[in-house]
């Protein structure tokens, strides 16, 4: 985060009309960004102040706010792959206890949303490897994270992640696939004891298929699954209500713990698992 | 974090018997726990990788892993206040744009659980500045700070709130106290442009006022309430379904980013606002 | 209900192309129906039995159902003004304790949607008397009537409620009104003892108004407001999940009985109400 | 429902003390009820309308309402098996078009809550052949209907349903049952073109199997799955908020609608089914 607080060149800048109609843009000079309420221009946002307005060619009043890392995955990044909601994201870096100087082995890299989420919580000393075997999505990825501002904590690898995790002892593993249940045995080999595997599926055969597979041999232990709903409160005076409409379901979201093999080998049946609950 | 993963004397584990019974507890060379299922030597673990597995006299298997941040603020921080569960406290994390350097101003501190969130993403660069009146609390948060590892990054303050924030130019202002419309004016002369203010409350009414503050004069813009659900769900072969009883509420979350006084100045009426919309 | 299970003329036909593409229609000798996949001619429905099926002149085939009253609601009623969902309104004739010979009154009309929903639980020997003070829903709400079969047990009303309740000694008042509260005390002298009162309002505003009206000198006890949510599941061979958008909100639903006046004097503060809780 | 409203010997009455602390107890000269706030003498109630309040020996007032359906749902058949909540059994009966005069077939019986519900709602002239195969439960069914006042419209069967179903052109069938898709073919045959099946089952498998057999041979069409939750909201002056805990989960509810079998013979693919989308 730089220390001061001014609008410069190739800065991004959050543009709120209101509350459905917001933008991010990348702030030139000479240059505009048109909105159906009229032009605004950059110039007049650049040397100001973070948390300024603008008018608008047409009259109108925009604020200009520095946009977060969860306004980025939500308005910027969403256009090449489905995303990852922040709800989810943040749910995800919590139950995963990860922290600045985790090791983070993460795939697939889509679109670079989560990368990002997760790479801002490992800064600066930690570091996330980030698998990705379609290769249309890298520039688009790497573009997404140099604009969230954490390119130099990703190493973005060009790899198909059931082929092999390259990495040992790491802190949590985070999967965003189709098939992730194929990874959790790879996954248990890449973490350190008592590391986490996170798994991202929007169906419920999908989680079904990975918590089966996490709880084999006793692989990991405490194994969770989650959905999150966040609802939005339209708060006005003498008319407080929630949003009629919602996001209902975005994907379930599975956290396991890694058990160690001694253990597992003098223990085969004792821990909550899949096939004996 | 320690480089290596190994259980020592002081550590804290967390012991899993099942989804239900899991403790957090400090490992002391020859001392033990005592759990219904019978007692857990400590002197089994101390030397053991995380991710290992111990026995209890009673003969039942019990998972040794290592507490995370949401760890601690479930099971070990919520004896002595009501804690902000860690569902809301990443969704705070993320909405107030936190990461690694920011500066944070926080109250109240209450057992130290949101603190603990907060600080832990500002590491290591950054700041939280916690205030707490009530004197009853200071050391039960100083206690689970440490717990949390986050201490150095803390500086809790002995003050009312109400009476003045000290710090300047910060990024965001987190509260989570029973009157929180009486700090909004303070929060944004504590914020830098475009800082984000957040407010938890239980009741609607609290949330109302302070919404209603927060955009008086656009004080605040792209003033924003959330209420977010977790409800779990048991993969289990054969007979997958959520769980019967769920947290229904916690707490409305909102959240406001901070109006500079020129744009103010200039333009009274046009920003999305409780008292327009 | 009819005996036989024969389309006829007159008779109203749902029409199910899929999931989103459903429309009810009147089928008339000689007459058709277009779709965006052709043209379905009601001759090919006259005489077949309900649960058949028929095929447009785009090739696609269409299933024709028996409308219930939940699709009447849903699919014909819901084009005038805003509609109270089945779920909703099957809360609303339950909690009511509504029920064959039910003796209900009702405002505002509206479309007639809610209307239909209890007046078709009341039959055949109860009546709902409905209020309905502008003048411009009288028609669509008598054609509403007409349509789900319920004509003869509803006596719409052209006043405003607010004026008085002529009726006497009912089971329940149903109210979907902007200012449900003014209608409280009048509710009270309509319903006999024990009766119900159920008040629908989209805002939490409307809903504290009205609990506090209704436990003003014990009016009223028992009293219980709730939201209902309803998501669909989208149960698909190996890709189950709940579909992605739901509606968040429509509504809350406040349930209260009545207290009888004697009850009332000589006991003024034990019930749960609202001034006291 | 009887024409006047006041309790008598043998009257089922609804005692609440609080929102949790509520009864169902039938009064009986002479008899009183034993609450940790004193004694109700049953004697104070006989003779009063519905809607008055006692006092207990400790000096505690109770209001004494007449129960609905929904209250004996809840309170009185809850202890036997696991009952349907009224939340569900609403939308059951909503979303199966039941009606005054409907015809239809429900299984199993069990403590007879739901059968109650459906009851209720075809009197006076409908009917529920409702079947049992387990004796235990037949005693405790029978009291409950006769508690509810609907014994006239139900016929209770000891017979396993898997063995058939005698009743021919009912309007709906209403499965509650372990193995749901064992009856599906078999709901076919009895039901009238357009009648709907509903089914309810607590997880995930048992509601693809159904579904899936549902949707077999374009047997039915329109099959829809959905959850329904309600949440209690707590409405005090100055302090509205919902409440900590709910339910989060009962049961799936699916419905599906009989295709007649020449529809589904001159059209094996064409309708929205379980293996093609």
């Amino acid at each position: 985060m730089r220390e001061d607080n001014i609008i410069r060149e190739e800065d991004y800048v959050l543009l709120v009309l209101d509350d459905k109609r917001r933008w991010i843009v990348k702030a030139k000079a000479g240059g505009s960004f048109h909105t159906h309420k009229g032009i605004v221009k950059f110039d007049d946002l650049l040397g100001q102040e973070f948390g300024t307005s603008v008018k608008s060619t047409g009259d109108r009043e925009l604020a200009v706010f520095r946009p977060t890392i969860a306004d980025m995955a939500l308005l910027k990044m969403m256009r090449s792959t489905q995303i990852i909601y922040p709800k989810d994201s943040a749910m995800i870096v919590i139950q995963c206890g990860i922290g600045p100087g985790s090791k983070v082995v993460e795939a697939g890299t889509g679109s670079g949303s989560l990368t990002s989420m997760v790479a801002n919580y490992v800064r600066p000393t930690g570091r996330v490897y980030s698998y990705e075997a379609r290769k249309e999505f890298l520039d688009t990825a790497r573009k997404n994270l140099e604009l969230a501002g954490v390119s130099e904590c990703v190493e973005i690898k060009n790899a198909d992640i059931t082929q092999g995790i390259a990495e040992k002892d790491v802190d949590a593993v985070i999967l965003d696939l189709a098939t992730p249940w194929l990874i959790v045995q790879l996954a248990w080999e890449a973490l350190k004891g008592s590391g986490v595997l996170s798994s991202y599926s929007p169906t419920i055969e999908q989680t079904q298929k990975t918590v089966k597979e996490a709880s084999k041999d006793d692989l990991f232990g405490d194994i969770q699954t989650y959905e999150c709903f966040v609802r939005k409160i339209l708060v006005r005076e003498g008319k407080t209500r929630p949003e009629t409409f919602m996001v209902g379901h975005t994907g379930y979201m599975t956290f396991a713990r890694k058990l160690n093999k001694n253990s597992r080998q003098t223990n085969q049946t004792n821990f909550p698992a899949f096939a004996k609950l």
